[in-house]
């Protein structure tokens, strides 16, 4: 690989951490002279520590503040099909073991050793988030093995992350293999079915991420009545009519999320017990408060309120308004799950945050369960940041 | 209520915690004079403001650091046989709607608003530990509750506690109600059967509180070769057997521990697939690797290495050598996972701690599950240190 551009730290930088596994560069820990500036982005490189020795071969992109994003410790690897296939089959392995169905986030970025790349799985499609710079430019090797190791017949690429802006890249979602789906995809989970909308939807179409978190809440809903607020296509409250529950209303912003909760309820026979409520969630909230409603099961499951540090003050107190207007409409005894997605908003201050609110509203809650993103979506223990999602259910 | 005494909160005490739900008053927060000093261990008070407003119904304790403990905040209450019955049909619900079978932790001591109160529930037997000085003196109708809300036969007081020392009570084990069984009750869950003692073993016989991390274990372990270290009486190990594991190997210091694991392997038709190794574990450890053994899923389970703070750098230590010990045993692609009871390494620390080790032993984890104690095991969001319970399981 003695072809490769180099790129070398500082001797400030911290290269303990990046031996230990830390997996990004960012700009200022580099000498970056016009040389290593005018690398196109997405190229690969040697990095060097600040005495020349090799560390490894990373990707770089001299427009992104992570400059340089680690792909192999091994110097002489060649990122090609086979390095692909080889990554690809270590984590279909663990979904494999774990998961019944071929329904699943399939590579989460970094910990799953493809760094900026997200692949969530649809029985025999895969859509793909290439949210770096140098998995655009190898793109054709990774479809390739995609196709080879998981045996799929369609490759969609969604480019709607917010990360490729901050990478410089284009937003135009293709169609890397085969065709894009021209129906909603059932997905069964929890012994529910999600509509996913693979072209038109959020981010790659459903959100595996809460999957456990559903099948708690479909435990806890066996005779109840469910709330699901920010219900996307559902998440909750068709998890809970699995469950057994004898209603369950799913609020949201979104017609069109709502209309696919909808086409999932009718697909597994739920539409009897299963209502919804189009408009601004705490409006909602609000209303059903004034209307003297109650329910047994209430889940507010909203957007990242803080989504970094910056919003982070303002992101608590918006997590602590959801739990002060919710837990009003959780019947005696009843119990409520709040969920976070943000990662700013570590689990100490969003239990806190929450246990206020529901304080304020008058109500002394037990915590029940804490829950995160499933197996699907593994961390490096190094970036304790991207355990992005908590679930906290109290009874109140 | 005004026959009873009262005990007045110092100026600078933090009434508003308390009124916003802290169960607890130090000494050092009251007004002591001669005459609270003399209140009688196990007492009941009034709990009053520094402005002499009343707050609540404690329990007195003028021998233990935890002076008051809040029984109720409404001044009226008798603290009686109604009263606990109360208290355990709203136990009851919640451990019903999640668990099949009537085993389970019935109340989780202040979070199940019985201060200090642990009882297990073994079908018709439940195990009382009374682990402060209020429930001592009440154990007639709280028995007589635990009788006509769960329907129990049989019921047993352990007074093994370590917080019965604190607060000056007595350690003889007795019978409240019916008879002591006189073999191991077999418990299921997880699909595996565990042989729980309920008059010699630790505690109250089993430990509950691990239940859904063995479920992820035996998830993982299909078709592999599992090591159980310190393993008590089979926890993980035997579910993993039901799992699907070709071998797990249970490993212990208490031969009398291993003797249950494997009456619980042969009441399931295990004991073809299971070993077990009595020894010290980190001797048993270092031994496996010298004999060159790999294992497709290592779970390590130790008793708490920091109890509390002053033992919390040394704690960590131990955690960080289990994980440098256990992942060289872990076949490449396999699972690691590292559990911590310790209430004083909190999460980010023990996960620290863990991942350290794991680099250590020169290999690169993805954290891929974190859990906690199950839900029969609530917390009071303000005692967030209640949550001792912990469970990281790495893919290697």
């Amino acid at each position: 690989m003695t072809d490769l551009p180099t790129v070398r730290l500082k001797p400030k930088a911290n290269a303990r951490a990046i031996r230990h596994g830390f997996p990004w560069v960012y700009e200022n820990e580099l000498v970056t002279d016009r040389r290593t500036k005018k690398i196109e982005a997405g190229s690969l490189a040697v990095l060097e520590d600040a005495e020349r020795r090799p560390m490894g071969l990373v990707a770089v992109n001299p427009n992104s503040k992570i400059f340089c994003r680690m792909l192999d410790r091994n110097m002489d690897a060649s990122i090609d099909q086979a390095w692909f296939e080889a990554r690809f089959a270590k984590a279909l392995d663990m979904r494999a073991r774990l998961y019944d169905t071929p329904f699943y986030r399939l590579v989460h970025a970094e910990a799953d050793g493809l760094p900026g790349v997200v692949i969530d799985r649809f029985g025999d499609t895969c859509v793909v988030q290439p949210n770096a710079a140098w998995a655009d430019r190898l793109i054709e090797p990774m479809t390739a093995a995609l196709a080879s190791v998981i045996g799929v017949q369609n490759i969609l690429k969604n480019a709607s992350g917010r990360a490729r802006v901050l990478e410089g890249l284009d937003e135009e979602n293709t169609v890397l293999l085969g065709a894009a789906p021209s129906e909603p995809v059932p997905v069964v989970m929890n012994a529910a079915t999600y509509m996913a909308d693979l072209t038109g939807g959020q981010k790659t179409g459903l959100f595996f991420d809460q999957r456990a978190n559903h099948g708690f809440a479909a435990k806890l809903s066996n005779g109840a009545r469910v709330l699901d607020v920010f219900s996307h296509v559902g998440g909750f409250s068709l998890a809970a009519l699995a469950g057994g529950a004898t209603s369950a209303m799913a609020v949201d912003g979104s017609a069109a999320a709502l209309g696919l909760a909808e086409k999932g309820a009718a697909a597994a026979g739920f539409e009897d017990r299963f209502t919804t409520r189009k408009g601004d969630a705490f409006d909602v909230l609000e209303a059903l408060a004034q209307e003297g409603e109650t329910f047994d099961v209430v889940i507010c499951d909203p957007p990242a309120f803080a989504p970094n540090k910056p919003a982070l003050e303002k992101g608590l107190r918006a997590y602590e308004r959801v739990a002060r207007m919710a837990a009003p409409l959780v019947a005696d005894g009843g119990y409520l799950g709040l969920c976070s997605c943000s990662h700013a908003a570590e689990l100490s201050l969003f239990r806190n945050a929450s246990a206020r609110g529901i304080g304020r509203a008058g109500r002394r809650p037990q915590l029940i369960h804490t829950g995160f993103a499933g197996p699907d979506h593994p961390l490096m223990p190094q970036l304790a940041e991207s355990g992005y999602l908590k679930a906290l259910f109290f009874r109140l």
